[in-house]
C-alpha cells in the first residue's frame, strides 16, 4: 500500500474541465518572503538526481528555476520519489511545496535562498524521454565544450529544434532584448510625434529596380513581395503625415549565405519631412538610436548579462552626439591605414569592418554614421548633394563595424526623379505610381530602414544574425 | 518696377544646401497667444480666393488650418498678390505673415481666432494645376452630393490617387486612430507581461491546410505565405515564452470580393499559455480590447468626430466584464427570431450580423464574446470540450456584429493533435515540425487573432474594410 498515492501521478490533459482557483506563485517570487508557506508552482523539470530516499530536482520557469526535494517521510513515500525520479526532463509539473530556508546559497539555481519540500507532485505535460538536444549544451560557451570533451551545439541543430533551443537562459535573455529594441523604437518615435502605418508586403512592381525580388503567383497574375517599405512610407509623407514609422517583414531574394544575411528580417523604418537640411533626419534618427541603447543598457541589464555569460563581448559605447563622418573622412583614415580604394568606390565588407575598428580607437564609439556617400552606388531616388553631384545626401549607419542602416534625402521633385530614374536605366512606366505621388506638392524628406536582427546582434556582440531572428530564412533554411 | 519682388516666389528645391535656423511655427499653434507676432509657417494651400487687391488662401497642415490674407500695401505689391491668388491648390509654401486676431470667428478653419496677415509667400513645392480629385469631394458626406449636384468620390477613384486621399481630415483621423489601435494593443499587453515577438512570413508548408494560399518562388523551390502567425505563436508558447503577441501581415489567397476581405492584412495576435482553464485567455483578450475601446474613447475623440462627420455612427458601446455568450445561446436567439439552423451549423455572414443586432437590443453592446463553437466548424487544432465532444473550447469576438477575432483553446497534446489532424485528412507529414513542437513539454495555452482594419472599420461604424487599410489589397487591386 501507498499512503501517498493521492499525492503524485500524472493528471489528465488540462481541456478546461474545471476553473481551479488555485494560485500559481511564480518561481522568481519564491524568496525568503515566502519561507515556510505552502504554496503551488508550474515549472519544468530541468534536472533531476534520485540520491537514496531523495530526489533533487531542479525547476525551471524561463530563465528562473529553483531546487525541490521530494524525500521519503510523512509526505512522501519511497514510490513517490520513484516516480519524481523518473519524470523525463522537461516535462511540465504542478507541484505543492512548502518554501524552506537553506543554510548554503544555492549556486546553481537563481532562487538561491530557498528550496522547495514538495508535497504533491503531478505532472501536466509529459516530455519525451530523449531530448534531440540538451539545454546545457546549448548554454556552454563556444571552446568550452572542446576543451573538457563536452558537447556543444551547432548552429543547425539548434535552428532545427528551435522550440528547445529558445528554452535557454539565452535565448530567452536575447529576445525579451529584441521585444525591447522594437518598444523603444516605438515609444521613442511615439513621443517625437510619429504615427505608426502599415504598409502592404504585396506589391505589383519590384520597388528597388527588379533584383533580388521574391515573385508570388497572385491569383491570375503575379506579384512581388517588398524588398523595403520605403515607397510607400514616402506616399505616408507626400500624404501628409509629416512623420511616420513602421515595423515588419522585409523580404531580399539574395543568395547571400553570410553571417548577417537573412531573405526574411525585420524592418524599423523611419520617414520624416523635414525643413531645410536633412541633418534634421540623421539627428531623429541617430537620436532615436541612442534612446534604444540606453533602454537596453538601463532595462535590460540582466538580459546582457545572461547573453554575456555564453557569448563574451565588451559592453556596447556610443557617443552623444552622435559621431558623424563624411564619406571621404572615412575613405582618407582607411587610406591612412594602408587600403587602396578610389573615392566614389562602395565600402566593402572588410573595409567597412576595418574602419569600424578605426573609429573605435579613434573615437572610442561602436555606433556612428558615415554621410555624402558617392552618388554612384546609391539608389536612383538618392538626393545629390547640392555643391559636388559625384555626392549624395546618404549615408550609413554602423554599429561595432557593420552596417545596420541605409538612409538618404529622398529626391522629392517628380521631375528630378525621373531624370535619375532614366539614368539608372529605370523602367519608368513600372515606377509610374511611385513618380507620380510627387506631383501634387511634396515636402523635403528622408529617411532610413533599421535590420532588428543585426541591431540585436550587434549591441550584444553575437556573430550570427540567424541567433537574434527567432525563425530565420536564409536561401537553404525554410524550417521550422 | 516691383518693390516686393524678392519677397514671393518659387525657391529653389530644397536639397539641403544650408541649415536655416529659422523656426517653423505648426498651424495648430497658431492661436491668440500669438498675437501680433511674425511668424514662418510651411504649409498646403488648401483654397484661394482672390477679390480685388486681396487674395484669401486657406493653408492647411494636416488635419489644420488657418486662413491668410495677401492685401496690396506696404508689404505686398499687386504683383504678389497676383502671384499668390495663382499657385496651384495642394502646393507647399514657406509663408512668413503677423499673426492677427480676427473680429468674428473663422467657421470654416479650424484655427478661428485669428488670421495671417502674409509679408512673404515662396512655393516649396509645387503641384500640378490639375488634382486628380478634389479633396472637398473626398470628405462629403455620402447622399450630400447626391442631393445638391455636388460631387462625392468613388472608392477606387481614392484608392487610385490615395497620396491625396489620405490628406483629407477624415482619412488622417482614421489612420492616427490606427496608429493609436496599435499603441494601446502592445501597451496593454507589455503592462500585462506579454513579450513580443517577429514569426516569419515565408513558410515552407501551408499552415492552415492548404485552401486559400500563396505561393512564393523561393529560389529553386516553392514555399508559401503564412495565413497567420499561429503556428509560430504556439511554437514560443512551447519554448517558454509564456505570453506572446505579435503585429504583422497575414495573407489570405481568397477570392473574396466583399466589404471586409483583404488579401492582405494586419494581424494583432496573441497568445498566452493558461493555468486550468481557457476562459483565462478569453478574459486576458477582452481585458484588452476593453483597454483598446476605452484608449480610443478618452485620446482620439477628435479623430472619431472628425469621421464621423463624414461618416456618422452610434457610439461604440462595450460592457465591463464583457458579455460572452455560448453558440447554443446564439443560435437560441436566433431561432426566436425565425432563423432555421442546425446545432452544428456554422454562422452564416447574414446571421452574424442579425445576431449582433439582437444581442445590441437584449444587452446595449457592441462588443461580445460568442463561446464554444461546434468543433466541426473549427480547426483541427482546436481542443474540443471536455464534455461534449460535439463542441469545442473556441470562440469568436464581435463588433458591431461582424466578427474580428477567431480564437481557441489549442490541442497541446501530441497524440491528440495527431488524431484530429487525421480526422481533417491532414497530410502528417507537412505538419511534422508543428506537431513535434508539442512532443517535449507543452503547457495549455490558447489564444486568437484580430483583424486591425476591422477593428478600426467596426470601432468608427464604417462600412468598408478598404477605408481603413492605407493601401488595400484584394483580388482586384495591387496598386498603388
Amino acid at each position: 500500500m501507498d499512503f501517498a498515492k493521492d499525492r503524485y501521478g500524472v493528471s489528465p490533459m488540462v481541456q478546461s474541465s474545471q476553473r481551479l482557483d488555485r494560485v500559481l506563485v511564480r518561481v522568481q517570487e519564491l524568496t525568503l518572503e515566502k519561507s515556510d508557506q505552502l504554496i503551488w508552482v508550474r515549472a519544468r523539470i530541468h534536472t533531476s538526481r534520485a540520491k537514496g530516499k531523495q530526489c533533487f530536482l531542479v525547476l525551471r520557469q524561463q530563465q528562473f528555476n529553483v531546487q525541490a526535494l521530494v524525500a521519503v517521510g510523512e509526505r512522501a513515500s519511497k514510490q513517490m520519489v520513484k516516480f519524481a525520479a523518473n519524470i523525463n526532463k522537461e516535462s511540465i509539473v504542478d507541484v505543492e511545496a512548502v518554501v524552506r530556508k537553506v543554510e548554503q546559497k544555492i549556486e546553481s539555481c537563481s532562487q538561491q535562498d530557498v528550496e522547495l519540500h514538495v508535497e504533491r507532485i503531478f505532472v501536466i505535460s509529459q516530455a519525451e524521454p530523449r531530448l534531440p538536444l540538451q539545454l546545457e549544451d546549448c548554454v556552454r560557451p563556444e571552446g568550452e565544450g572542446d576543451e573538457d570533451g563536452r558537447a556543444t551545439v551547432n548552429q543547425d541543430t539548434r535552428l532545427d529544434n528551435r522550440v528547445i533551443d529558445l528554452r535557454t537562459t539565452t535565448s530567452q535573455a536575447i529576445f525579451r532584448l529584441q521585444s525591447g529594441v522594437c518598444q523603444l523604437f516605438r515609444d521613442t518615435l511615439m513621443n517625437k510625434g510619429f504615427v505608426e502605418i502599415q504598409t502592404p508586403k504585396i506589391i505589383s512592381a519590384a520597388s528597388e529596380g527588379g533584383a533580388n525580388v521574391f515573385t508570388v503567383s497572385y491569383f491570375k497574375t503575379s506579384a512581388y513581395l517588398a524588398q523595403s517599405p520605403q515607397l510607400y512610407k514616402q506616399m505616408c509623407i507626400c500624404a501628409d503625415f509629416d512623420k511616420v514609422f513602421c515595423v515588419g517583414p522585409v523580404f531580399r531574394a539574395e543568395d547571400s549565405n553570410t553571417h548577417r544575411h537573412l531573405t526574411e528580417f525585420v524592418g524599423l523604418d523611419i520617414e520624416l519631412a523635414f525643413n531645410y537640411h536633412y541633418h534634421e533626419v540623421i539627428e531623429s534618427i541617430t537620436d532615436t538610436m541612442v534612446q534604444i541603447f540606453k533602454g537596453l543598457r538601463d532595462k535590460f541589464q540582466t538580459e546582457i548579462q545572461t547573453v554575456g555569460k555564453q557569448f563574451p563581448s565588451e559592453p556596447f559605447k556610443f557617443l552623444e552626439p552622435t559621431l558623424r563622418l563624411e564619406y571621404q573622412e572615412g575613405v582618407a583614415m582607411l587610406r591612412e591605414a594602408g587600403v587602396e580604394m578610389g573615392d566614389e568606390e562602395d565600402l566593402s565588407t572588410p573595409n567597412e569592418k576595418l574602419l569600424g575598428r578605426l573609429v573605435k580607437e579613434k573615437y572610442d564609439t561602436d555606433f556612428y554614421v558615415l554621410d555624402k556617400y558617392p552618388l554612384a552606388v546609391r539608389p536612383f531616388y538618392t538626393m545629390p548633394d547640392p555643391t559636388d553631384n559625384k555626392y549624395s545626401n546618404s549615408y550609413d549607419m554602423f554599429m561595432r563595424g557593420e552596417e545596420i542602416l541605409s538612409g538618404a534625402q529622398r529626391i522629392h521633385d517628380a521631375q528630378l526623379l525621373t531624370e535619375r530614374a532614366i539614368h539608372h536605366n529605370i523602367d519608368l512606366e513600372k515606377i509610374k505610381a511611385y513618380i507620380d505621388s510627387f506631383r501634387f506638392g511634396a515636402p523635403p524628406h528622408g529617411g532610413g530602414g533599421i535590420g532588428l536582427e543585426r541591431v540585436c546582434m550587434l549591441y550584444l556582440g553575437l556573430h550570427n544574425v540567424r541567433q537574434t531572428s527567432m525563425f530565420p530564412r536564409d536561401p537553404k533554411r525554410l524550417t521550422p
